[in-house]
């Protein structure tokens, strides 16, 4: 694929250059070859002068197309520079989803043309998706689908297909229902291609099948697809008529959108759900500083701790040595188990019933993984350290405990979090790592009482 | 989907039941109304006896469907208690790339027994796929695909779509090769549909394509395939001669796999690329215990900085109270910056054009919340820890310091790392944090020494 890389900033150069010698012919010849998505890559790096040239040199399907690529602020650039005639044809080339997804995105001025520009069925469609939830299958499904009828002929189907397929964004699966909408069944092309021409669609179709309803949760659809490799599936409302369906490269998005979210979770970010040179200083900031404040004031608290044993500590200086590496021990211990059951609960790869067997599987990593930081411990402890033995050995047994406390609040936690309804991804570090701070501090200030005798 | 939702444990009490009063045909009409991927949860519930009836009342092709969803254990399990003439039944239904998935997974013994039960030209293909590299397109190519001739018509190509058709993982996409393999194009059946059955596929075929080679790593080529929306990404070889495709399907793994990947990174975990349930305690353990003691060692030197500055602390106990919020918030504010670079750079939304960009960015983010950080912080340190002004000042000064210098290594480490060919989520934290912990110390005991007076 190396050689077929598109790089925006070569091809802009030519396409510059072309628009100054009002070269549109060969400028055309060049933009149609280019994919969408590249397309919208280039006019983002245009000048104000050169972008509707460029863009108007697109045939309207592809205009349409480019446009749904290009970021927000572009798109309003563009919008303040088309007449209405040019907004109403990129409009009327748009799928009814991705002309929410921009009325979402821009100022209500703007919305207020979208909407006189589009026309009364359209407007219909868009405001019954706009009323759904933002994390819902409502919100990302498409309202434009192949519907067949149960009495219709293989021949019919396809008939159907070729005449109103141009405008769907998929055609490969369609779907079966009653006059009224309610949900009966589906059929791929695949099987309608394979199928005798004169079968009835009620006799052939798929009747078992899986739905989503509006307000399934988003992320819960796009796995469903992921699991059973579906390239649509509908949505259904409350009375079981289907409003629409989700594609599977809409499905892509939500999981890419929603693992970007669980890291930022992770890292103590709140998720922005849009590209990071899209977001401003300010935004960015607003995403960060709360966590970075919670964090700071909840860190003095484990500072305080440290101050409390300053008598202990300042009998033998040696014991501060090891503070950073137990704290930041316990930390990580339990940063991968967290993660790690988190993961797996957010891929459905592990349940509410498994509990027993993460706490049973996580006892033993722990108990292996504190006897092998023990060992080497001792060793660097003993020999680099300069620590005396009974030292070492209470610093070993402090970080046995702590690894097998860390993992073991690590991986039950989320599971907790997750049974009482709370997102398990925000339980996890940072904010179990300082709780695991504290434990660790209080576990290591007990041992060392307890074992050395200079501190009795 | 609530009222859908498959539950392997209620329905298995159903089909025990039915096994034990040998009601297969009630059996049989259950298992036919349940997906493929459900079918495998469900059988990894059965006893060993139950197992091979459940399966044995599978027909065909849903068999082959249900023992690909299995975890490989369970495979292992079935293909020992398989006659030969079973084992050859199932593996005929397989797609080649479903087969090496296989191969990949089982012991030597069962291989050769796999490889000796499946026909000549399959063999070929296996041998093929396995000669990929475990990262790369080739190694998750599926070889059944349909192949048009560019002088076939359209009438033509739906014979040869419905002749070959139910073989192939996908028939959506369609390719044009000469009689070599040469790639020259593809055609969607959508397009086929819409299309005149006269016309010729060398007319109406997209020539201008995007594909893979068979060396591309594979992440890069499910982020295309996401990226263009394709449902089929061709791979070609170094002659250019298609030699497979890749399904969306596959590279939704893909992309689910990569980001689980650089979530165990991140919290330093080596990937194993498999479930947690089905991971052995020793792999998961052998997986995280090389990070734990990587960076016990390295916090040791941490605190080897703390007993240098002893003597400072020891003239100011209250100093010690905010070590582990300075070296928190080091780690925090870093880990925020290189996680958002990370994950913009593998989505592909920052390029390495983008450092001064993202380094600005960072800059102004770092300031402003290093100055909320310093101003929640001065109240928080005289009124509550009862910490005089100058050393309230002093911290303060120091958490502005070190946020800046935290966000700017978090933000520009991963972005050089990237340069220079390393992962970049490899030098993210916990590596990085444990180097902001060191930075942080030095700051501190640097900033607190030069300004205050009793430190003098």
């Amino acid at each position: 694929m190396d050689e077929k890389d598109f790089n925006a900033r070569d091809v802009m150069e030519t396409v510059s250059l072309l628009i100054e010698e009002r070269d549109y012919t060969a400028l055309r010849k060049i933009l149609l070859d280019i994919e969408p998505q590249d397309l919208a890559l280039l006019i983002e790096k245009c000048s104000n002068r050169e972008l509707p040239i460029i863009f108007r040199l697109l045939p309207k399907v592809l205009a349409a197309e480019v446009f749904v690529e290009m970021e927000s602020d572009i798109q309003h650039e563009l919008i303040k520079l088309f007449s209405d005639k040019e907004l109403k044809a990129v409009l009327d080339e748009l799928y009814v989803d991705d002309t929410v997804d921009l009325i979402e995105e821009m100022p209500a001025n703007v919305v207020k043309r979208i909407l006189h520009n589009t026309d009364n069925e359209t407007r219909v469609f868009i405001n019954e998706i706009l009323k759904y939830p933002k994390d819902s299958a409502g919100s990302i499904m498409t309202v434009e689908y192949v519907r067949l009828d149960k009495n219709m002929t293989v021949a019919d189907s396809f008939k159907r297909i070729r005449r109103v397929g141009v405008d769907k964004e998929t055609i490969y699966t369609c779907y079966v229902t009653e006059p009224d909408k309610t949900l009966l069944g589906l059929v791929t092309v695949k099987h309608l291609l394979l199928s005798d021409e004169d079968s009835l669609i009620g006799d052939i179709m798929e009747k078992n099948i899986i739905y989503a309803t509006t307000n399934d949760d988003r992320e819960k659809v796009a796995r469903e697809m992921s699991k059973y490799d579906f390239l649509a599936m509908p949505v259904v409302d409350n009375e079981h008529r289907l409003v629409g369906i989700v594609t599977v490269d809409d499905a892509i998005d939500v999981l890419q959108e929603e693992a970007t979210a669980d890291i930022e979770k992770l890292t103590g970010i709140t998720p922005a759900y849009k590209p990071y040179l899209k977001t401003s200083v300010l935004e960015i900031w607003s995403k960060r500083v709360p966590w970075l404040l919670l964090l700071m004031v909840s860190a003095t608290f484990t500072g305080s701790i440290i101050t409390y044993f300053e008598g202990t500590l300042s009998k033998m200086v040696i014991l501060t040595v090891f503070i950073p590496m137990l704290m930041g021990t316990g930390g990580n211990a339990g940063g991968q188990a967290s993660v790690t059951i988190i993961r797996g609960l957010s891929l459905g790869e592990i349940t509410m019933g498994d509990i027993f067997k993460v706490v049973w599987k996580e006892s033993c990593v722990a108990i292996l993984s504190g006897i092998a930081l023990a060992t080497v411990g001792f060793l660097k402890f003993t020999l680099i350290d300069r620590a005396d033995t009974i030292t070492a050995l209470a610093v070993c047994i402090t970080l046995i405990v702590i690894v097998v406390a860390a993992k073991f609040i690590g991986a039950v936690l989320p599971i907790l979090a997750k049974r009482i309804g709370i997102d398990p991804v925000v339980v996890a570090s940072p904010l179990i790592s300082t709780l695991l701070d504290a434990i660790s501090l209080l576990v290591y200030f007990g041992i060392t009482t307890a074992i050395i005798p200079q501190l009795k």
